[in-house]
């Protein structure tokens, strides 16, 4: 018998991107977006078109680039909020508007200040609006979970019948409990007349760690969609992670009614891509794509790998994607394998001048390091994206200098609007007195949240991978740079972590809110 | 009506430490181990008393430090491994015997090479003796997720028979799904004659994303304790967490049958020290622990806390510890408050020359940087334990010099043996140059496999926190390295993974395994 296909909808560059210090350019967006595409993800939800001019533009970018998966934007119920989605997808092959408004009476007392019929009233109004513009609307009654039976039933029938396809039923302050979420939806799949006409979706967040199974009770019960994102990414504590979620119905299909058409080796490249743009690292024992997950410590453990894999296996590391990108290119690889590989990690250049920065680049990288890994190229590209060519503050050069009993002290050369300067500064320690050499000359009042490293690859010739977040007036940024010399990372990552805040690529999100 | 209570069983110091990389000193686990017992924590597992001499030694100095949590140790079914675990025990105020067998037709078969009445023999005999030595045994069916029902029924009822008070049925290869799991723990107690002369335990994995749920299900279906770790630390993906098992029972008090009687705001304290400890970060978007936990990126989120804080938040950051260490030390602080504070995170020094040691380097930090946290004291710590008095390697002084045009060069000055020596060398950064100068002088031979850095608390004048994980002959060692110059941090981290090495610490673990 034919198995149900359950739709996998990722929210990694929604929702994903509203957790704190998440925030990703519209080009960094667009190479995920095109990850997903590769990894056949159903629907991709790009943004919430109205919450700020980069979120328009980023939902355009990604209606514009894939072509083999649903985008979607997010939008309240207000007209010009779902005017604003339906224009950034007119690009799209399949564009969709997921619509959505709190139906608890908690959020829709305290934070609505409406009354349930009102709330009705809205919902209805907007999916008909919102049908007018596009073939494919979702509905979402906010705070699912903590919402009353009889009315989430009639605001759903109503919706339904003025052209909702999708109802999705969110988990939205991660409170369910598996039994009890899954008996929900079964509960109103079962109490709406017109549930047939319609996909039932569930989108859970993970506060007590329960994301994941919620959302799998609900396709036990009779979900069709889940929405979930790349390494659990989210608010608080985060979404359903994909991987996890795809892992499981794969692993488990001789009990889940569903299947799913990802190509699951592409799960833990996007994994990587996602954690190396927003600086998140991934902890290692995090399931599916954690450093650790299909590692054995244990002496017996792996005596019992090596007499029979299943003794402790029930996945396999490769068909996640581990050592899918082992594939490694040197100094002597051409322009051609060079730009072949970076198409395989989903990475463009749009002009040749990019490109030939990128070669550059890779080429001195080369030079220092033996093998260059899909990691290093994505380090090295996190550099180099064609927005780089006409940024405002670029590196140059330094000396910097830590010797027992002074203080540490850096030289550092900057292009400042294309003008060379430079400045020298002490510090606690060298990349202290770096950032201080560069605040000197930039005076940008921005305040350091987080600096962190990480070698990328193994050996001591590895990349040094840096990540700065620095907050001014309310928004956050996340600045990434690479070298072989830590020192010359940290600076490329705070002058990348300036840009940012200077091409206000990182709206303060003043719309920003979720299901 | 009184609800049961769940007993919280913890394997950090067991199971954690089966993480490839987590591997943990004697000392370490003491203070890991009292900070569970401050938690309240009803027994602690400390180790595999037969796996290794520091296996040993770490589950008695546990047994002798901690007296409010019951002393666990694993053993397989053999009895010179029940003897093991019994020695190393005896100094417990409370001890357990945790021992083991694997169940399923796979493992029988390809692992043990036994027949299933052998393994029930087996079983038998080591419950047996294991009660001639302690009161209190535990048996765990190994891989019980994949085992058969008749076989588990027989082999539960003859090892209550002979004295097993705790019943553990794990799924070790993390293979269950929550209603399936919780199911068979049902049907188990209920097929079991005398199982209401035991209490029934889970002990999940979390290969696919669900061993807290599957731990949950089982509770709900009448398990008693619940077997998990700090952070969800453990072999491949990990164990349930204790943190969301705890708060997911808290928080929805309102269904879950059982209440737990650890003090939470614990929780977020010993998270830490256990990911400084073990080098393993928190991702930002983990439940309970993780830094975005308990924050809000999206404007009308944050609009819907400040206007009635249920709308978003289901938990108080505070109940689990957040906010719990704020309290800071600075320059001016005293001998007292330094080591009262070094008290309440778990830490006694055992000697004079140890506080000293301590408190010198608290004030030479101090100096650099206005504001003491928490953190920055568990990584001092980190470095200043007892046994650093009589270490191998230690570090002197430096000159490092990074610039561009130039290979970066590192001059370094160690005790080495109580000698000074001193060498130079060039790198392709200027932590590489001075590792590699480390082995000029050392020659260890070990393989870097991880170098990572975190600043632990905000602002330019933090301090950096290293790890280096090096690799020698399969043993593969963590080290740990505090300063607000980077460069001094790594040769610190370097220089603590080269004495542990040295120490022989890390085990080879060569008859670890587990359930």
């Amino acid at each position: 018998m034919a198995k149900d296909r359950l739709i996998i909808f990722d929210t990694t560059l929604r929702d994903g991107e509203q957790s704190p210090g998440a925030s990703m350019t519209r080009d960094e967006k667009v190479r995920i977006a095109k990850m997903l595409e590769k990894m056949g993800v159903d629907v991709i939800e790009a943004g919430f078109a109205i919450a700020s001019i980069g979120d328009f533009e980023s939902v355009r970018a990604v209606a514009e680039t894939v072509q083999n998966s649903i985008v979607c934007s997010l939008a309240r119920t207000g007209a010009e909020d779902i005017d604003r989605a339906a224009e950034a997808l007119k690009p799209a092959a399949a564009g969709r508007i997921h619509t959505f408004i709190a139906t608890s009476p908690i959020h829709m007392e305290y934070k609505l200040r409406m009354a349930p019929d009102n709330v009705l009233e809205r919902a209805v109004a907007a999916v008909k609006h919102a049908r007018n513009l596009i073939g494919d609307v979702e509905f979402s009654c906010e705070d699912a979970s903590r919402s009353e039976y009889d009315f989430m039933c009639r605001i759903i029938e109503q919706v339904i019948n003025a052209g909702a396809r999708t109802i999705n039923l969110p988990d939205t302050v991660g409170y369910g409990e598996p039994g009890e979420y899954g008996a929900m939806v079964a509960r109103i799949m079962n109490g709406v007349p017109n549930a047939d006409k319609a996909i039932f979706s569930v989108h859970c967040h993970n506060d007590l760690g329960l994301a994941v199974a919620n959302s799998l009770s609900a396709v036990m019960h009779g979900a069709r969609q889940v929405e979930c994102t790349i390494n659990g990414l989210g608010e608080r504590a985060g979404n359903a992670s994909l991987e996890e979620l795809v892992m499981a119905i794969r692993t488990r299909s001789d009990i889940f009614p569903v299947e799913v058409s990802v190509d699951a080796t592409q799960i833990v490249p996007t994994s990587r891509l996602v954690s190396s743009i927003t600086g998140f690292p991934v902890q290692p024992n995090k399931a599916i794509v954690g450093a650790n997950a299909f590692a054995h410590e244990s002496g017996i453990h792996q005596d019992g790998v090596l007499k029979y894999r299943e003794t402790y296996e029930i996945m396999r590391a490769e068909d996640v994607g581990w050592n899918a990108n082992k594939l490694v290119l040197g100094k002597h690889s051409g322009r051609a394998a060079f730009k072949a590989r970076l198409a395989d990690l989903g990475i463009t250049l749009d002009n040749q001048a990019a490109l030939n920065l990128a070669f550059t680049r890779f080429k001195e990288l080369a030079d220092k390091k033996h093998e260059i890994f899909d990691e290093d190229l994505q380090a090295l590209m996190n550099d180099v994206q064609p927005d780089d060519l006409e940024l405002r503050y670029s590196y140059v050069a330094l000396e910097a200098v830590s010797r027992s009993g002074f203080k540490p002290r850096a030289d550092i050369q900057l292009l400042i609007d294309g003008q060379a300067q430079q400045a020298a500064a002490e510090g606690d320690g060298p990349v202290d007195a770096a950032f201080k050499a560069v605040e000197l000359l930039v005076n940008s009042g921005a305040n350091l949240l987080l600096y962190s490293v990480n070698a990328i690859t193994e050996g001591t010739d590895s990349q040094g991978e840096v990540q700065v977040r620095l907050e001014k007036n309310g928004s956050i940024v996340n600045g990434n740079g690479a070298d072989t010399d830590i020192i010359v990372a940290s600076v490329k990552a705070y002058l990348d972590a300036l840009n940012l805040l200077d091409a206000g690529v990182l709206k303060a999100h003043p719309q920003h809110e979720g299901v």
